[in-house]
């Protein structure tokens, strides 16, 4: 499978490795693709990585993971160029965060609407799901916890099934489905809320976990 | 332990039976305190339950619980008596839960202000912790899972370790702080998506846990 991955954080660098070490092609896309930074990324990652622009990797992927931060989520959908992302599966794993009254952080989208929902609004072919954006980025892939289930939105059924396919792949027990994009209201209102309990616990390796019988 | 709580519905008979079991006198205020469905739930919670208006459970209380749903909150309070609550420890349970448009619901006030916060403002002299708001009230009391902490918050750091007393007793292993009273806008927004999980999964006994070190 091809990758692109939008953004080249931590969190476009932990998904990248996980996509690589499966056997897949990367490409991480990013104003800079040729920093030192990501230079070590690819080298690490291995075989099979490699990075571009935003357009690059948008090119690249028939599967796109969308990892900025969401203050640049939708310029870079722009950089990238939206008629990329025509009938591609899109991960989103961005989350809103408003640091501009310091920490915690809360969103600069709130519960009316979502980032997730404005993507998907951006790009009406495109078939987004919301995904990864509840878990720190250590968690993403070889989860510590084994038997989890993450939680995933979106409005396309077939690209909900791609993307559970992907997290067992990576280690989780599959994916708990909370229904059209609408539902990333609430997965990105998680996040804030694992910030706290971070803080609370002086611990970043915490997963959300649904006890279910 | 006197304990008053606000609201007779499910979440209110849940943990008046919980607070009942542990030896504490209850009574549960209501608009209607000798409806035949208060007099079952007292016969049934036995020796140490009561009923009456919601002014006579806010005197009654040492401890209150505002267990009513979110669109009644404030005015009941105002029909309890803002002055009954100065000092106590209020146990908010509530969820600004907003069904205008179908299901699932949303909040009727969103991430930049929460229903706990609302509360607090309102009763500033009150030592409000926002809990219980973020499980079923079949898993409030002797819950289904051992070993999960739930997540609280709320401005006063004593009122937060009697409330973790609390859940220690009703069968938590203890609490996670996530801070200050503005965390109810997370521990709220958590409900919409519970709700979510639960039509997921046809199942509505799920709690979500903390994994951590």
């Amino acid at each position: 499978m091809k990758v692109g991955i939008l953004g080249s954080g931590d969190v476009g660098q932990a998904l990248g490795r996980g996509f690589v070490s499966r056997g897949h092609e990367v490409m991480i896309g990013s104003r800079t693709p040729h920093s030192d930074k990501l230079m070590a990324w690819a080298h690490k990652a291995g075989k099979g990585a490699s990075t571009g622009s935003f357009a690059d990797a948008a090119s690249h992927g028939s599967v796109l993971v969308l990892a900025t931060l969401g203050t640049a989520a939708e310029e870079v959908i722009d950089l990238a160029g939206p008629p990329k992302f025509k009938g591609k599966l899109l991960i989103d794993a961005t989350v809103p965060l408003d640091f501009s009254r310091g920490m915690p952080p809360g969103l600069f989208v709130g519960t009316t609407d979502s980032l997730g929902e404005r993507i998907q609004r951006k790009l009406p072919e495109a078939r987004v799901v919301k995904c990864f954006n509840t878990v720190g980025n250590r968690q993403m892939v070889d989860p510590t916890y084994k038997g989890v289930e993450m939680m995933i939105c979106g409005n396309d059924k077939a690209a909900k099934d791609e993307v559970t396919g992907i997290l067992r792949d990576f280690g989780w027990s599959g994916s708990i489905d909370v229904g059209g994009i609408e539902g990333a209201r609430w997965l990105e209102a998680l996040v804030p809320l694992w910030v706290r309990v971070g803080i609370s616990l002086d611990n970043w390796n915490n997963v959300f976990r649904v006890l279910h019988e």
